[in-house]
């Protein structure tokens, strides 16, 4: 613990839902000086008995601190309520979820109106917040000057990872991980399907799959050297055309469970498309380019 | 080390592909006397320099040990080759990929024929044979008195799993842990194509996304508790309605990164099916039930 004599640098934030909400109470727990704003001025309030100080509006927040932190619905959302607000010499943080290109746009507009940039991406729950063992952390890009000065502030709630002076870097890793997670269970739930009207306990199931999936990731790090090099036969053990061969087992095997392929087909599909374009001794690495237009 | 005075049991193994060859040799190795056969001799040759005995024809081969462990091309290879064998007494071990029905109805078919039958589904590539610390196993299921007798032979290659009675399970268990890695792997290559124009290298986003699909591992254990449950809303933190309205924004990024949604879409189509069925507040557990016909 810090001695409280060593006053810690003051946040704004602005944007109270359960992310935003659960953001300012590490700060205010850690004894940062904090004003909130929230168009519902309710979620503002409750966060007083905490040491919060609220502004009545989003301009007399944005000019109680210079750090700006904030997390709101969407990007149109981050426009209406930063429109009146004098952003000269704030560092703005902006943890709205963000497509690259918003986050690129939004660090051109914060710039124009004298604010330095850091875009988030943040890849927790609101659980997570507060919480150093759950493992959640914010990917940030965009000023590193801004990054750096306020590295310690930023690590209070969640840990940090800053990916690149480009803006756009944080949304894309996170909707990076995030996609990979959404295929990741798309194939969990595949699996579950299998299983659905057979008398095998899901329970019994979850530490098998999560054991082989956990077995399975050295192969992201082989894509990755795979993509590096070029070389997408390097290292390669079952090639694609060996496990093409094996897809109609897969295939039989839901239709005869009743399971609908539709989340397992357009795998297959584009491995066979790599596959009839002569990828054959090829590891996987090759639909990856299959789906880059 | 057990001593050599302790006689090992005898193996007979059938088809010596690069599995095949992989579990003859660790048998080898481990001192069990070896029967082998082949329908391409040369492959069988090659392996009696390290003690094994070459059986002329499947049935000379079926004859040389009560064990006998099948390990073709696919179930149509299993018939021709056990065609004219007399399996009366045999325990019949039977690795080939197959689906579960293919499995149950050749259990059925060795029992007609006097033998006991156990399945096996490889959840380890060749290089994984023979090395405990890979990892790998194999799915047994049928007979479990089979199963118990020669437990500690089959451990020899590699670790086992009994899984039940229903000779189709092994196939069953097999086709869904692997499907789900399909899963994982088509999420993947969509998060390395999101990056595949920008200045990131794959090698630096490897790691992250390894952690990250790591650290969601455990939604799988809450999923098979929700459907074992039947309360698909039990422990959730993000709601399906929550994580559809975030959808947009990975089909945008998508969008801008010139990749193409088709490995991401059927999910989030899923997903927003069942939140118009009206599970907003669920996990994303309901999917598993759309898939299943």
């Amino acid at each position: 613990m810090e001695p409280n004599t060593v006053e810690k640098p003051s946040v704004t934030m602005l944007g109270l839902g359960a992310m935003g909400t659960a953001l300012a109470r590490t700060w205010l727990a850690a004894g940062h000086p904090l004003t909130v704003w929230n168009r519902t001025p309710a979620r503002a309030a409750a966060l007083v008995p905490e040491g919060a100080r609220v502004a009545d509006t989003a301009a007399q927040a944005v000019a109680a601190s210079t750090l700006v932190v904030v997390c709101l619905l969407d990007d149109t959302a981050v426009d209406e309520v930063l429109a009146d607000t004098d952003l000269v010499g704030r560092d703005l943080v902006n943890l709205t979820t963000s497509t690259p290109a918003q986050a690129r746009a939004r660090a051109t507009w914060a710039r124009s109106r004298g604010a330095r940039y850091l875009a988030g991406g943040i890849m927790a729950v609101p659980p997570m917040i507060g919480v150093p063992e759950a493992g959640g952390y914010v990917f940030y890009s965009g000023s590193r000057a801004l990054f750096e000065r306020h590295r310690e502030t930023l690590r209070v709630p969640v840990g940090t990872t800053y990916v690149g002076e480009d803006a756009g870097f944080a949304a894309l890793h996170d909707v990076a991980l995030l996609s990979a997670m959404y295929g990741m269970f798309a194939g969990a739930a595949h699996a579950f399907a299998l299983i659905r009207r057979e008398d095998i306990d899901p329970a019994a199931l979850a530490p098998l799959l999560a054991d082989w999936l956990v077995a399975m990731i050295p192969a992201i790090h082989q894509t990755a050297d795979q993509l590096r090099s070029g070389d997408y036969t390097r290292g390669v053990v079952s090639t694609l055309a060996m496990q093409v061969a094996g897809t109609p087992t897969f295939l039989s095997t839901a239709e005869q469970q009743g399971v609908s392929p539709e989340l397992l087909s357009p795998y297959f599909d584009l491995m066979r498309r790599r596959l009839a374009e002569g990828g054959g001794e090829e590891d996987l690495t090759g639909v990856i380019d299959l789906l880059v237009r």
